[in-house]
C-alpha cells in the first residue's frame, strides 16, 4: 500500500498544474488500483498506455475483456503497435482502437484514431464524438500503417535533419533554431500542403512545383538515408544533451499552449472588409 | 514611364501594411530604377530576387559588378542556385552570397546565409550582423547545399505527406490538420532535436531511440518515395485546390507573427522559482 499512497501524493500534487481550476476538486475523485479488476469494473472507457510491448498488451486486454463492462471502450495510446495486433486475445475485437496522443499530450489537441479492420463503426464514431466534444482534434486514419502519420511524418523530417547535422553543414542547435524560425510557426498556422499552396500564389502548389519541382526532385535523391544504429548517433546525442540538458517542462507546456491560443485568435478575427493583398491586381 | 508610375503607386499602397508606422514616413524613399546602373550605383549592399535561372543570375551579377562600388555587398535570395555558380561571371567572387528568406519573409526571421566557397569572411560577417542588428536570424551553414537546409526538410516531410495521401490513408486536409495541432505548435517552440530530447524524459534523445527506435526504423524503411511526375500531383493538386482556394495572406502573416511573438513571451517569462515537474522525483 506505500506505493499506492505515493503515488496518490505524487498525482494530488502534480496533476493541479495541468487542469483547468474547475477541475482541481475532482482530483480527489481519482482511483489507483492494484489489480486489473479494481481497474476496470464498471468502466465505460479503458485507456492503455502500458509499456510499448505486443505481449504485454495482448495478455492486458485479455484480462482487461473478463472484468470491463460488456459496453466499454478499449483505446490503446501505443505509438507503434497496431490493433489488429494487440486484439489477439480478444474475444470480442470491435472496441478496441488506437487513439494516439502527442506529447505534451495534456496540450496538443491531435488524437490519431486508427481502427483494425475488426473495430466496430460504433466504437470508432464513439471516440470521435467523445474527443469532439471536449475540444480536442481527433482525426480518423482511413487503415492501420506504421508509426501511424504524425510519427511518419517526424521521423521523416527527422532523418534528413540527423543527416545534415551528420554531415556537419549545420549544428544540432542550428537546426533546431531553423525550425522554430520557420517551419514551426508556419505550419502551426497552416499544414504543409496550405503552406505551399499559399507560396505558389493564384497558381497555387502546382504553380510552385512548376518553379521549384526540380530543385525538390534533386533535394529528394540526395536526401539522407542514415539509419538506427549507422554511428551517428555518438555526435548527435551529446551534442542534443550539451545544447539542451534538462529542459524546463512547464516552458514547453506553456509555449505550446500558447501558440495554439495565438492561432486561434487570429483565425477568429474579423478583416472588417478590408481589401486583399492580391498579388495579380497590379 | 507608365510601369514605372504603376509600379510606385503598387509599393505606396501595399507596403504600409507589412511595415511598422515608423516606417511609413520613409516609403517614398524608395528609387524605383529601369537600368542596373541607376539601381545599384551608390548601393552598400544589392539584393537579387530575380528568376531562378543561372544564366540570367550570372549575367546580372556582371552588369551589377560593373556599377556598384567596390565595397557593395552581393546577396541572393535564390533558393536553390548556389553562389558558386551565380559567381561565374564576377571579378570579384568574394563578396556573393546567398541571403534565403523563409515565406513570408517579411514575417519569419530565418535567413539562411551560404557562402561560396570564395566568399570573403569579411562579406559573411558582414551580412550576419546586419540581419542580427534587425532582430532577424541568421543561420550559418558551413557549406554550398541543395535546397540548404530549410528546404530539404520541409521537401523531407512534404514527401512523405503526399505518400501519405496519394495512399490515402489521409485526406490533405486531414493531414494538414495533424501538423497545425502537433508538430507545428511543438516546433514553434523547440525544434526537432530539442522536442525529441525533451520527450525521452531525463535519458533525453538517446532513451527516446532506446525505446523506438524499432519503429523509427521501420518507418524509415517504409517511407514513400514518390518523385516528380509520378502522377501523384493531378489528385493531390485538385484537393490541395478544392480545401483551400485562395487562401487569406493577411490571415496567414498576422498568425505567424502571432505565434513567434506567443513563443517569445513564454521564453522570457520567469517562473518565480517555482519547482519543476520532474518524472524521476516520484
Amino acid at each position: 500500500m506505500d506505493v499506492r499512497n505515493d503515488l496518490q501524493a505524487y498525482v494530488e500534487r502534480q496533476l493541479p498544474q495541468y487542469l483547468p481550476k474547475s477541475f482541481h476538486s475532482r482530483i480527489s475523485d481519482i482511483n489507483l488500483a492494484s489489480t486489473v479488476n479494481e481497474a476496470v469494473r464498471g468502466s465505460t472507457i479503458v485507456q492503455e498506455s502500458g509499456p510499448e510491448n505486443l505481449s504485454f498488451k495482448t495478455q492486458l486486454w485479455e484480462q482487461v475483456e473478463q472484468y470491463a463492462p460488456p459496453g466499454a471502450l478499449f483505446w490503446t495510446s501505443t505509438s507503434g503497435i497496431p490493433a489488429s495486433l494487440q486484439n489477439a486475445k480478444l474475444k470480442d475485437k470491435t472496441r478496441l482502437l488506437v487513439v494516439h496522443p502527442f506529447n505534451p499530450p495534456h496540450i496538443l489537441p491531435l488524437l490519431e484514431i486508427v481502427p483494425s479492420p475488426d473495430t466496430s463503426e460504433w466504437a470508432t464514431q464513439q471516440t470521435l464524438a467523445f474527443w469532439r466534444a471536449r475540444g480536442r482534434e481527433p482525426i480518423l486514419l482511413s487503415r492501420e500503417i506504421t508509426g501511424f502519420v504524425a510519427g511518419r511524418l517526424a521521423w521523416a523530417l527527422l532523418r534528413e535533419a540527423i543527416h545534415l547535422v551528420d554531415q556537419k553543414v549545420v549544428t544540432v542547435e542550428q537546426l533546431d533554431r531553423i525550425l522554430e524560425t520557420s517551419m514551426g510557426p508556419r505550419w502551426a498556422y497552416a499544414g504543409p500542403f496550405k503552406s505551399f499552396h499559399t507560396g505558389g500564389g493564384p497558381g497555387g502548389m502546382a504553380a510552385l512545383f512548376e518553379n521549384v519541382g526540380g530543385t525538390v526532385q534533386k533535394c529528394w535523391d540526395e536526401g539522407g538515408k542514415v539509419n538506427v544504429g549507422d554511428g551517428w548517433e555518438q555526435d548527435v546525442f551529446r551534442q542534443v544533451m550539451e545544447a539542451y540538458g534538462q529542459p524546463s517542462l512547464r516552458e514547453r507546456d506553456r509555449a505550446n499552449k500558447s501558440v495554439l491560443e495565438a492561432v486561434e485568435r487570429e483565425k477568429k478575427r474579423s478583416d472588417h472588409g478590408q481589401p486583399e493583398v492580391n498579388f495579380t491586381n497590379m
